[in-house]
């Protein structure tokens, strides 16, 4: 049952102006009704987090395995009206909604067993050499330690799985903070019933009051009053550019500035190599695609920008893509908002000199549906115009013609910051670039060789996170275990007594992690 | 020899207005002129640095061991000349020169035998799972790469250890990114000793040009190009909280904001727990009054605050420190402008209301030397006056007198973000004082038991960074090994050839490093 308010902690509450969700597929409102918090309730958030951390940084990894275990279980215990809620509220289907529950599930398990494990503390001891001259070394350890209260914003376009306990809450809960997340204005019912979930798991596996909640809004204040507060320690945003440096320079500009990891999108450029074109236009065509049109297009990996040399392989490459998102359905994108921005940045785009367009640009049947587009464009004419260079949130691509290798590496070092890039090439061919590949990490979180962007794999390896403007911060991930890292700090303690040394700097080693000791690694006791 | 000139990469040039450095023991200036950079020799520097970039980040581990250990070889080579221009810049004694020259030729061996190494980039291995339901699995790789050219500022109070090839240049140069110094005005000529020493071993080893740059500055000019530069990708500083500030100001509102690591000055709260000082008084005060005077209390680490209950035993140890304090000579400060600053913010503190003067307050004898200083106030007052608060850069130190243990906690949560705290406490008084150690822990980076916050050990389980304002990022330090951590970022390779993937990230492993394989950690390889 929806309730429409806010949970502060573990309470209900609502009593400001109200709003409604949306539904895309229907193009009509949902029904119930959400509250925004007063700036009494977000205060009475932050301070709940700040006495909840005091406590909860201290939770044992044990316990915040059961607790983010509870999460999944909880969540799953919500059946069909979570699934039915995702998809009034983000015209995706429902399929979609059973498997993006199962990755949210399967991210918060992947936090619970990393916190089991403990050696993600990257503990460190060096210990203390009395005799050495000309002065003793005292006895120094060090591991990593939660910063304090976390501020996540869902996003739009996952909303479970980088929303309400996304990765970005599952590593920062797994970290040893408490979280607030400022719930997507699209998705508040699917919000409050994971928070619903959250709460009760949180309650059941006895964490403190405070260790999470969940604040409604339609506009931008609520977000700005939580990036502002001077007990937040942390934000975490996925979004558009102008959103997440909005949040960076006011958390920049505060008394205390504070991190702010807002991965903002890309246009993930996908270079063809002459060779890997001839030999398998098909499949490339099909898988390319299928790429652009994943959720509509409206991926943080989606490959907005195809970059080759020109030849009659290439122009073949084209047309058949041209033609496979000709044949596709037209797809639910997740608000009006989204579709129009998107309408509005693909004709900007389009609009431009010596673009061609390559599909045929057919009326969309349905209001909030759209057909995917892909146009083209000379290299040069690329190099010149930074308009070309821009984000078109949706199913749409450019291919970039270069008229030879020269121009193509001229066009890799004009790029932004972008997550991924990828290189489709044949065995040995990409060997015979080696500039172009060196310019090219330059410029990415994430190289992938004959794949696509799209799907990105939850595992300690994995880089979601790249250059400026891609993100506000290229040392860290979104997604995978290291996501982690963003919630943390090294503290250090010298010659500390043993008996009140935390487990995992303790001679004995307990908890069997791996560890610095006297820079070997080990999980060996001392 | 010294020729006044800037290294634009291997090259002396200069040309613009002319600076001195200033001897501050016998108050003159020294002979030599100093020629500040042109734009030109700054754009220069940068652009010699990005070329430099593309081929040193793929020097190999072996090479810039041969690098660094060649840049502690030619700093010994100096001799004399190097420490008799650092004892005439700094007003230093010949003893810390050549303890300091020691120490940085320690730092650059240590960052040495680290990239020999090889296992700090952190490698990560996943491999492909091509037979996973329901999608097979990609083969992830991923490792740390070098995020680009950097600029150190050199700090005043170390002339050699935390300046030209100090350890920001030598943590920086380990990682990969070729390093721009901002040389310290006071020090130019030690600094181009220092950057002679560094050309001639990078042109000895095989680095590119441009790898290394050396520009004096009598102002900020020179400083605020080069931290505007958009191909500069990170800055290093030590110093004041206002310099360190303006550059991360500077830096946040470049079109692409770049990380700032500033260390920015500290208070370094000891607290003293009752039965330690009744047992230790003689020891305690002799320990506290040789920290606060080491250096002319020109450490970062220096205490300036001084916590404890009142009590006899803490009037007596505070008449026992500044006894001791009244007896030592008075000592040379660094430069005039930093003996100015010091008298009056010292003035500025010790002419507030209810603080009393527990040193004699003899007159100087000489114009930039002097007597250390030690006041005492009462909790209640200084929890009320934030200009106690502040750092008084100098030898001086404030003993807050707390009415009980409770005033003691408020005193703590008060305080900003430090470098280090230090608890002097007998066996089994620390365990009394839980809530105390749960929140000064939050404040500060280290935690020291029953030792002096100064003397930084150089060792991979130092952390020398703390919360805000301490320094703009509490997450990183600037000592020891780890300090390699500033100046890179994850890159992730998807399904990469083999034979293209660095060396850290292939099967063989053939540099024999630590990685994470399929959440395991291993040296062995696949």
């Amino acid at each position: 049952m929806i309730t429409g308010k806010n949970y502060i902690g573990n309470q209900l509450v609502g009593s400001k102006r109200t709003f409604k969700t949306f539904n895309p597929q229907s193009n009509t409102e949902n029904s119930s009704e959400f509250f925004e918090p007063s700036s009494d309730d977000i205060n009475k958030a932050v301070a709940l987090a700040s006495e909840a951390f005091y406590t909860y940084k201290n939770t044992s990894g044990a316990q915040k395995n059961n607790f983010l275990n509870a999460i999944a279980d909880e969540i799953l215990a919500l059946g069909d009206e979570l699934i039915t809620m995702y998809t009034q509220e983000s015209g995706l289907p429902e399929g979609r909604a059973i498997g993006e529950r199962g990755r949210t599930m399967g991210q918060l398990r992947l936090f619970a067993n990393l916190v089991a494990d403990g050696s993600w503390v990257e503990a460190s001891i060096d210990t203390a050499q009395p005799e050495r001259e000309p002065l003793p070394k005292a006895d120094i350890r060090k591991m990593l330690v939660p910063t304090g209260p976390v501020v996540v914003f869902g996003a739009s376009n996952f909303p479970l799985a980088f929303s309400t306990a996304g990765g970005d809450t599952a590593s920062a809960l797994a970290s040893g903070c408490p979280v607030i997340v400022k719930s997507h204005p699209m998705h508040a019912g699917t919000g409050e019933l994971v928070s619903s979930a959250i709460i009760k798991a949180a309650e059941k596996t006895g964490m403190p009051n405070g260790v999470f909640s969940n604040l409604n809004s339609s506009g931008i204040e609520v977000g700005v009053e939580l990036v502002k507060h001077p007990s937040i320690k942390c934000v975490v945003f996925t979004g558009s550019f102008n959103g997440g440096k909005a949040l960076f320079d006011i958390a920049n500009n505060r008394p205390e500035p504070i991190p702010v990891f807002a991965e903002m999108g890309s246009i993930n450029p996908v270079v063809l190599l002459p060779k890997a074109i001839a030999n398998n236009l098909e499949s490339l065509a099909e898988n390319l695609a299928g790429s652009i049109t994943l959720g509509a297009g409206q991926f943080c990996t989606n490959p907005g920008l195809i970059l080759s040399i020109e030849s009659d392989e290439l122009k073949k490459l084209s047309q058949n893509i041209a033609e496979l998102l000709e044949d596709m359905d037209a797809s639910c994108m997740l608000h009006p908002n989204i579709k129009r921005t998107y309408t509005k940045n693909q004709s900007e785009v389009t609009s431009q000199d010596s673009i061609s367009v390559l599909t045929n640009s057919s009326d969309n049947a349905e209001v909030n549906y759209v057909k995917p587009q892909l146009a083209t464009v000379q290299g040069d004419v690329f190099l010149k115009n930074p308009t070309l260079h821009k984000e078109v949130f949706g199913p749409f691509s450019l291919i970039v013609q270069c008229k030879d290798g020269k121009e193509l590496l001229e066009v890799v070092k004009c790029l932004e910051g972008q997550l991924t890039a990828t290189l489709i090439a044949e065995e040995n061919e990409l060997s015979q670039y080696p500039e172009l590949i060196n310019h090219l990490l330059e410029k990415v979180g994430r190289l992938i060789h004959n794949g696509m962007p799209t799907g990105v794999e939850v595992c300690p390896s994995m880089q979601h996170g790249g250059p400026y403007p891609s993100t506000t911060d290229s040392r860290f991930t979104s997604v995978g275990t290291s996501a982690i890292k963003r919630f943390v700090r090294p503290l250090c303690y010298q010659s500390w007594p043993h008996n009140l040394l935390p487990e995992e700097l303790k001679n004995e080693n307990a908890l069997g992690i791996f560890r610095l000791v006297n820079s070997e690694y080990s999980k060996d006791k001392i």
